[in-house]
């Protein structure tokens, strides 16, 4: 059995596909239950089992039922149309699935990072089992270390050469240096497997910054996030969108900020999101330093030792050395 | 054998004596190793055990050599006068340690609160053991859940009362809403045993609020947190001080920020405290919505049930709940 659109438009009776642009969570593959989308902009998330369906289903209905959440803020959350049971890609048969917009339906080559925000991805009330779990994960990847870290990355190369998708293992355990590195080639227009090209950050300007770039709508994250005390984010996504090929076009590149994933979301009780809010923050110091980065850019090869200033003021030594990241998807 | 002042000021000669202000740590009491204070404004603490002392001593070098650190946030943090071997307060002789300035000389009866800042107060790079005990103390505490924990507290109250200083283990692991209590009854000018009259927060614009004031001085420091990579701080705390007769006097409160102990400083490496940025911008809300209320405060008694506006919009209803803070020393 397969499973069809839900909305009555035009491709009513299309059938569900597994998503083109995953790059994190369960894979709708090989006979696993994951995503599925259809071909009017809607996006299938299977609910989670335990209570970590119901809990994200009780997210999205409070986020878009709350009268405190200002609407400039829920436009970083995809618009969420309800549930429904549909065909699982697992074959097991009908299983509940948000209905959520598809982010990504409107980009051509979207080019995707998925940041897990937060150096603590469990929550207090959370099962013991949960906890050690989790704080493994923290500590053997950047999480503990950086705030956040790097669950998935998808960039559009070309179209000759497609797209630059590392191991998302690999990517989840970056240290500092790497996931800047990371974070430059992801808006580099030069071959990302390149070890001896220094990423050109030829996109970096449109895409991270200006008054509409990601740069400037993670600080409108951020402002809210010093004030919001309804919601504590444990293990939910930050996903930096945008389209190469449409700013060489001379379009708008479509830079956009969208959290995802809330099968984790606690009441805030009266305290602001400090575990989020910090690795947002540590997240922003990284965009930052590439839009208005320490020294002038534009080096000529790689692996130049230079002296560096830092945005802080300081002063540090970079060695420039490549990073081994497969290309291959994992 | 007993230590003297180490300057060569008038008071050379001086016995060290125990801190008459101290809130939090280890004091010099009954026989244990603590900090002493001598007349001219210096505050000798012990180097720690292990290489927490020699940890600290190399902060406190490094905090001002270093020219990446402004000016402008040095000062808030003790000045450091090198070490000093003098008579410990345990009685077992020669001791090193940290001379620091003494943040308290200055002012005739301080009221002082010591918030160790971080919901995490270990380092990554801490021994097992270390973390094991730290993790413990931070879910028993408000740490885990405030971002922060109150570690000790001593008001001053009036020449007659003295002062208010509630006990430490309690302190320690308010929940938010009793930690908003404490933290307008520490600026209040009513008796803050007596849990039927509501905090009047008759200090709180001259002592949080205005452009020198708590609040500014947080913010400050945040701004600081935001870009700053060269140290992260665990366990550490900020002190809150003034002077309630100063402003009763007409003089200025010396409303003061004073980060201390540092025993758990390690390098930033590239990253900023997202930890400690975390719960500072939590502190930061709890004192921001002291200074502007969600509601026009003036109760004019306590256990009042109301419909509450927050600051970020919510609506919440708040029933002041008498505190039990037991006004005796631990």
């Amino acid at each position: 059995m397969v499973s069809f659109c839900w909305c009555s438009c035009q491709f009513v009776g299309t059938m569900l596909k597994v998503p083109a642009h995953q790059v994190a969570g369960h894979l709708a593959e090989e006979g696993h239950l994951g995503p599925l989308v259809d071909d009017c902009g809607c996006f299938y998330k299977p609910l989670q089992s335990g209570n970590r369906g119901s809990q994200e289903v009780e997210f999205y209905e409070s986020l878009y039922s709350d009268a405190r959440i200002p609407d400039h803020i829920r436009r970083y959350f995809p618009v969420f149309y309800g549930t429904k049971k549909v065909y699982a890609s697992d074959g097991s048969g009908l299983h509940p699935h948000l209905v959520l917009q598809n982010l990504v339906s409107s980009y051509e080559n979207p080019s995707i990072i998925d940041i897990k925000i937060g150096s603590r991805t469990w929550y207090p009330q959370a099962s013991e089992d949960y906890i050690r779990k989790s704080v493994e994960k923290d500590q053997t990847s950047s999480s503990l270390l950086l705030g956040f870290r790097i669950s998935g990355l998808k960039a559009f190369v070309s179209k000759d050469s497609g797209f630059w998708k590392p191991k998302r293992k690999l990517l989840q355990t970056l240290a500092a240096e790497d996931v800047k590195l990371v974070l430059k080639k992801f808006v580099s227009s030069n071959a990302p497997e390149n070890h001896d090209v220094q990423p050109d950050c030829f996109f970096a300007s449109e895409v991270y910054g200006g008054s509409s770039g990601i740069l400037a709508q993670l600080l409108e994250l951020k402002a809210w996030f010093e004030v919001q005390t309804i919601f504590h984010f444990y293990a939910s996504s930050a996903l930096i969108v945008f389209d190469k090929e449409s700013v060489l076009k001379g379009k708008s590149s479509g830079a956009a900020v969208k959290l995802v994933d809330f099968a984790h979301v606690v009441e805030g009780a009266g305290v602001i999101d400090h575990n989020f809010l910090g690795g947002l923050c540590s997240l922003i110091k990284f965009i930052a330093d590439i839009v208005a980065p320490p020294i002038e850019k534009c080096l000529s090869n790689g692996n130049d030792t230079k002296s560096e200033k830092c945005s802080d003021g300081s002063l540090s030594t970079a060695k420039s050395e490549p990073l081994s990241l497969d290309p291959r998807e994992d």
